[in-house]
């Protein structure tokens, strides 16, 4: 099995539970992964990802093998391309070759921000999972970020005190331009796991309706934060206007007044955060912060992810 | 023992079917190398030949130490060198120390490819065995790649249908100039192996008489193809006008018409290949390709060399 | 318990026999890090003290994972910043991210050698301890390196051939700024441990007072020699003039005319060193050389630190 989008996975609720499971003890599955190895293959930096995905495959006696192709590793992705300029090697060498080093392969890859089609086609996705014979594993991709996903998923199951929460998405000011992954991923995976979703952000600044689904889309922060238990916070740039970041919106920062208006909800945001321009210090250093929970729930989302593929 | 060339191995198609054997019980010495470090040391990038090796180490219960010096640690190799310029540090030092935290140390380190004498001299290899006082292990040197020469007796050992198999190597085109150290190593190797071997490439373009050996070289591509059971493809720049990259060979790419003149002869190379420049498409992606099949063998063989260091 | 700083350990003998029993038996504790894991954390780069505390984390079965800062990662440390510029994490998330994924987090961070009030507050290693909930390991900080100190002292206790020997640190020329680490950590280690020391160097190179303690200071290189049991020589910008290298001084340099002075002295350096510069051939040659012995212990001293942690 593939881990690459929330269609990969056919009962979320059942996930989240494994999830907690491994929580509760880390090392059960210690020999599951022994002989094996994740390869990870990173086009971007990662810290939470990273470590998180290593300390997983850990927890599971799984080996894992670092690549970084940050700096460089330019992939050839054309069908017949005359390969002589720059790239020295082409996806399906590169696939194969790691089909065979390595048991599952977790990659990063962010887009463009330039082109929608290319980047919205998730088209280095497509190429390894057609070129590659091992499992792949989404580690951030141009358009989603499903680890974080059911990471996110986990920490609202240990926080909701009621069935159906009411989770608000929520834009937030960013001085850079971001990918839409980790929104995309957060509304469809809560979706999918039998969550109503409200999104609310400035006007232009519409995800894609492929991932929106059914979600509310409500313009007004204020109206959209009521009731709410839990707010998830995060920048992206611009789908309709593509990759552009939208500026003169600082009045959407994450403040208390804004908390105030919520059921005593959660602060949720996958971090890194910029203090006082996504959110200010009070909410963030609250105890309604839900930050680094989240984060240390990384481990064990790709934990239970790598356990199922292990199983397959 | 180390394993810097050929001639650190006395018996070679043992050593090819001890490789064999641990492809088919790849964790069969999983013990081996408990409690002891394999440091791997790069001065070059590296995919293949550092996956491979992690692994190999890996399934042989080494723990490996990876020590990235692309981007700078610049030694002094000069005895009496008064250091206040830009080195650090003295290869006496590195060597000196290195050997005390590893058990093995493996080391990749390119060619200048400009100044001839210094490169065919080994200069690093050789300062390396002076002054370390543990196993050297050749992840490719300036002149020689024993590894990739061990995966590739392995693969046309797995492949041969006669005990004496027509084996070519190739000359072919690439838009950049590259080390000679594959073609060096392919062609003692084989012929330490006791094959026969014919080298074809465009006049001017010969290699080194010591890594020629007893090779018939002909300059007749087609001619040499004739009832090959084995093409082995490789660019080198030039060893008589060191460094330089011949151009305007185009014609010398590998094609399914020149295939056809063989034994129904396999397709081999190292990779990465540039494909439509080196070699067409229909060639490499065809069923007598075992480009990624040598990718794969790059595990055993390092397996079974390490292997051998191990019991020594 | 942390281990930054001489304060932390609140037997230093019983270190250096801890850490010569690991010498005598390094895989004795083998499970003791069962399940756990180091991360090691470098704005520096580093090879001798990331290899070495590897390799003690290994001995101990306790799983690590690097982290290189050196490219970049910018924290923001300032209370209540806001963080529209280029700073995209603040240090109050990356510690308690990181206390969730290692169970010890190691770290080193060179001085800028600019602001002598910001080095010598350690602003950096104050933040963390203030932050993390984990114990961090000192692998270099802007003003002491005190694992290396422990190194020397195991050094120190295997050579030493009276109860209290004549130790004497020297300043030696070196063509750039370097830190004053090394030598506070072992002036204060030392003279820690119930040593007398005498610290010789040029008049203008003091150390900080207050890791001078008591020891002399004599600024008479030669005198100061006069019946040494130990010289431990390295460079050091200087203090007053915060980060001035100090040139024009080759004649500081280590000789063997100097070593003659001492009692059959031996040469202590923590490596890397730069020969004819620091120190000459014939003296860091010679078998009363222990630079090489001292970078060996780097490891133990690094696992009785861990095994010390990981006991508590």
């Amino acid at each position: 099995m593939n881990f690459i989008t929330q269609n990969d996975i056919n009962n979320i609720p059942k996930l989240v539970q494994e999830a907690l499971e491994l929580k509760a003890s880390p090392l059960k599955y210690n020999h599951l992964g022994k002989g094996k190895t994740l390869g990870l293959l990173f086009f971007n930096n990662s810290l939470r990802t990273r470590i998180s995905t290593q300390k997983a495959a850990q927890n599971l006696g799984l080996e894992n093998i670092l690549l970084s192709a940050v700096d460089g590793w330019k992939l050839e992705f054309e069908d017949g391309a005359i390969m002589n300029i720059d790239k020295a090697e082409h996806i399906k060498e590169a696939a194969a070759v790691m089909s065979q080093y390595f048991d599952i392969l977790g990659i990063r890859a962010f887009p463009s921000l330039k082109n929608k089609v290319e980047d919205y086609s998730e088209k280095l996705f497509s190429a390894f999972q057609q070129y590659a014979s091992i499992p792949i594993l989404n580690l951030e991709s141009s358009t989603q970020h499903p680890l974080q996903s059911v990471a996110d998923l986990v920490t609202i199951e240990e926080h909701k005190t009621v069935k159906k929460p009411k989770i608000v998405l929520s834009w937030a000011p960013h001085p850079k331009a971001l990918p839409q992954a980790v929104a995309n991923s957060f509304s469809i995976w809560t979706q999918s796991a039998g969550y109503d979703l409200t999104i609310t952000h400035p006007k232009g600044m519409e995800l894609s309706p492929d991932f929106v689904g059914n979600a509310t889309v409500e313009y007004d922060q204020e109206k959209a934060f009521e009731g709410a238990d839990f707010i998830y916070t995060k920048n992206w740039s611009s789908f309709k206007d593509y990759g552009k970041p939208l500026t003169n919106h600082e009045d959407w920062m994450i403040t208390q007044e804004k908390m105030a208006l919520t059921n005593n909800g959660y602060f949720m945001h996958c971090l890194p955060v910029r203090r006082n321009v996504v959110v200010e210090d009070a909410v963030l250093d609250s105890s309604q912060s839900l930050a680094i929970k989240q984060a240390n729930n990384r481990t064990f989302a790709a934990q239970a992810v790598l356990k199922r593929i292990l199983e397959k």
